[in-house]
């Protein structure tokens, strides 16, 4: 064995004990008793204490000494990198601190979960103060004197800059909100979906559009959760989605969306499973996948008219007068508070507010105490109505509660890659739409995977997206895709 | 913090840890994509490594060479006791077979399962070969020139020997074969159970009986699972069962078998969470708990009679011609080949074949090649009918596919201890029956709380039957209890 391999060895089992951790997680949003709470955040600060033992083990340290990196593969040169990665972050991390942050977002699920079923942000105040002050101190730890959010953000989007992610808000922005007005002032508006659906023929329909897209559910499974979200690598990668009679498309569209992130980690190169390379290369790059295939796929005018025919077929009735009709239905803007439930116009405005906030939280500009004005302030200013209820407003979203400062912006910048990769796609199928119109997203999926999904973290984002589409990032396609798109539905 | 102090916070998060593994067995086996099994085997090694590593951590010498032993409480003895108890174990089995040990068992479940489902034995043979061979390996590692089978029985039952299992059979098996005949050739066989009952309505009913048998769902869940069993201490205790329309009763004494498991680990003295005597004293002292409440409590006239009316109500028809009738339908013997569905004289004759076979399998005496066949021999030569098929035979139990080899006698042992208890309790409450007749049981889990359960793995468990009970552990109060029971029912 070389010093590689062995370095290697010690890695399986910790990318292992990570799916453990992670499926913990799992867990704890699907099945977890309620009263198991308190154990579940000792169970998950033990995991972490064992994670961040492993990170730094010096062991490592004598491996990378020993390894000449001038004589490694670029596959093993990006192991190194990710291990590396993990290691100087978590070096810079006291693990006292790094077990109290799992602990306190462990205990804080149930917290947050109570405080939205009863709009009541005061309740949560104090688990959100401990965990914004401790994610403060873990910043401070990693950002060596540079900028607080920067440390965060690079934990989930690798080299990317607060900075960066104004720079592409401020080029979004103003063609966002010129988009929204215009349609919403639009005298022609798609109408709204007739009728109620039941909960358990979604789930059905909902479990054959996963598979549509090509989820394996040999290697996954579909549950209901408070939140949809897919959770895993590997071989066993689980989502979550959610129902409402009056709304099927929450319940389709999340499930699409999860569908997206869960293939990206069922088709990572089965060479990498179980290394540091073998998941989705960011969380920009994740969402880059959930939301092509929920948006640029799902939601295309091809792919809603075979939709149309299947909710006919399953739910005894048409959702909307016509299959034209209803690919104006699914891409309505309304007036609403949900970033989970926004169209795409709306969703980055959505974004951008969380991102400006959790910036200033970070920053220590913003107490959590005053976060729920500060939210519905913003709110009005951007949306031109008043938030009604907590739970549409600053406890809408479980991401804070789970510490996931940082997290937020790589959901638009998954858009922006999702539209480069779109433009791409388009480019190299021009018949794609022939294949949607029969409920056949095979082709896109296909070249999904060969383009990126395959890769896992090889590549840094950014580049993998550039080797994706033979082009630099640009947030162009994405924004010339949403004005031709709804300039069309609302015939602007 | 004292030197006591640091081991307790340090084996704090060990089990909590356990708690982890153990639920990844639950989740394997109720929830797991079956395409996850080989990434799940190199999660249970790596946690298995984590685990052997910390009951061997080298800190653990020091702070106990640091502790006056002579200054400590009854409880803090007892809990360097068991943490000394697993670093002994841990110390003489090298990490590399514990490991293999775990990766082996977690990928034969699935193995053992189609093998069952195809009632197919050689397909399960190679599986079963090698976790015989790594678990001889480990019981040499531990047995220090000694008895190979009592080193495993050891892990289960602290202090119990072969030997004195053997003893136990002795003194059991006549008596038991004698009843047993006699029940079989009476001329007085009571009913069949009348109709089916549908699997949806068995689960509710199954939770009213989890409920009333006092199991805290706050604190755990029931799923059904091919092999119903209880996985998880303190505050997260989950439980499976299993259904079959034409057998309400595999379900119903499933369950509370089960629940009686659990609420031993829920009963557990909070004060214990998360430390090493924070579970149950030893499988037989665990088995004592699950069987009272089956089969002393649950098959009893008074509690049958309350049941008998449930059902009637539940589903609509009496399931015997009268509550009296019924009583017997449920403790009617049947020339039956599964363990858990016998009745309570022929249960510990399934036990003592399986005892008999795994000794001489640990001591080299039987090759994985002669199983079933050595199975099907011994199975007819102590019933007098052959066994059938494969499921009904050798594949029926999960336990050796998991490595449990010394498991099996903790059963019978447990039924020797749930008599003793048994005793005990009639003798403190005269008129139990008055209260099972109405369906409830609270004085007797309460008795058994307070006597066993809240002292979780303080004593050693014959002590603990000792403690509760006021005499010396014996056959006889079982024996006793069955002749008067079975007599009555058949009319001997």
């Amino acid at each position: 064995m070389t010093a590689f391999d062995d370095l290697m060895a010690f890695q399986r089992d910790t990318q292992a004990l990570a799916e453990v951790a992670g499926r913990l997680g799992w867990d704890q949003e699907t099945v977890m008793p309620d009263g198991a709470a308190p154990q579940r955040a000792e169970e998950m600060a033990a995991m972490e204490n064992i994670l961040h033992a492993r990170r730094i083990d010096p062991r490592i340290a004598d491996w990378l000494e020993a390894i000449d990196t001038a004589l490694l593969s670029p596959v093993a040169a990006a192991q190194i990198r990710e291990i590396e990665r993990a290691r100087q972050r978590a070096l810079k991390v006291p693990v006292t601190l790094s077990m109290a942050i799992a602990r306190a977002t462990s205990a804080a699920h149930r917290t947050w979960a109570a405080a939205k079923a009863a709009d009541d942000f005061a309740s949560f105040q104090p688990a959100l103060e401990e965990i914004v002050s401790l994610r403060r101190e873990e910043a401070a730890a990693l950002a060596n004197g540079g900028d607080l959010y920067d440390a965060l953000l690079d934990d989930y989007e690798p080299g990317a800059s607060g900075q960066d992610i104004q720079t592409m808000f401020d080029a979004m922005r103003p063609r966002l909100v010129k988009l929204r007005d215009a349609a919403l002032g639009s005298d022609h508006q798609p109408e709204k979906v007739i009728g109620t659906y039941p909960a358990k023929k979604q789930m059905k329909l909902a479990s054959k559009l996963a598979r549509t897209f090509g989820y394996d559910l040999t290697h996954g499974r579909i549950d209901k959760a408070l939140h949809p979200f897919s959770s895993g690598s590997g071989l066993d990668v689980r989502i979550t989605t959610r129902t409402n009679p009056a709304d099927p498309f929450n319940c389709f569209y999340s499930t699409i969306h999860e569908v997206g992130h869960a293939c990206y980690e069922q088709n990572v190169d089965r060479a990498y499973l179980l290394t540091p390379i073998g998941r989705g290369a960011s969380m920009g790059a994740h969402e880059s996948q959930s939301r092509i295939y929920e948006n640029q796929l799902g939601r295309s005018r091809a792919f809603t008219g075979w939709l149309f025919d299947r909710m006919e077929q399953r739910f005894g009735y048409a959702p909307a007068s016509s299959a034209d009709a209803f690919y104006g239905t699914v891409n309505r803007l309304e007036k609403g508070y949900v970033r989970t439930e926004a169209d795409e116009v709306q969703y980055n405005l959505h974004v951008l507010l969380r991102f400006d906030l959790e910036r200033r939280l970070i920053a220590g500009q913003l107490d959590v105490a005053d976060l729920e004005e500060a939210w519905n302030t913003r709110f009005a200013a951007d949306f031109g109505y008043e938030v009604d209820r907590a739970s549409h407003g600053v406890l809408q979203d479980v991401h804070w509660a789970e510490g996931l400062f940082g997290y937020f912006p790589t959901y638009s910048l998954g858009n922006v890659y999702a539209g480069c990769l779109h433009d791409a796609l388009r480019h190299d199928c021009p018949d794609l739409d022939v294949q949607l119109a029969q409920g056949n997203v095979t082709y896109a999926t296909d070249w999904l995977r060969d383009k990126v999904q395959q890769h896992g973290a090889l590549y840094a984002p950014e580049k993998l997206i550039e080797l994706a589409t033979g082009k630099p990032v640009s947030v162009e396609p994405l924004l010339a895709y949403l004005e031709a798109k709804f300039g069309e539905i609302y015939r602007l």
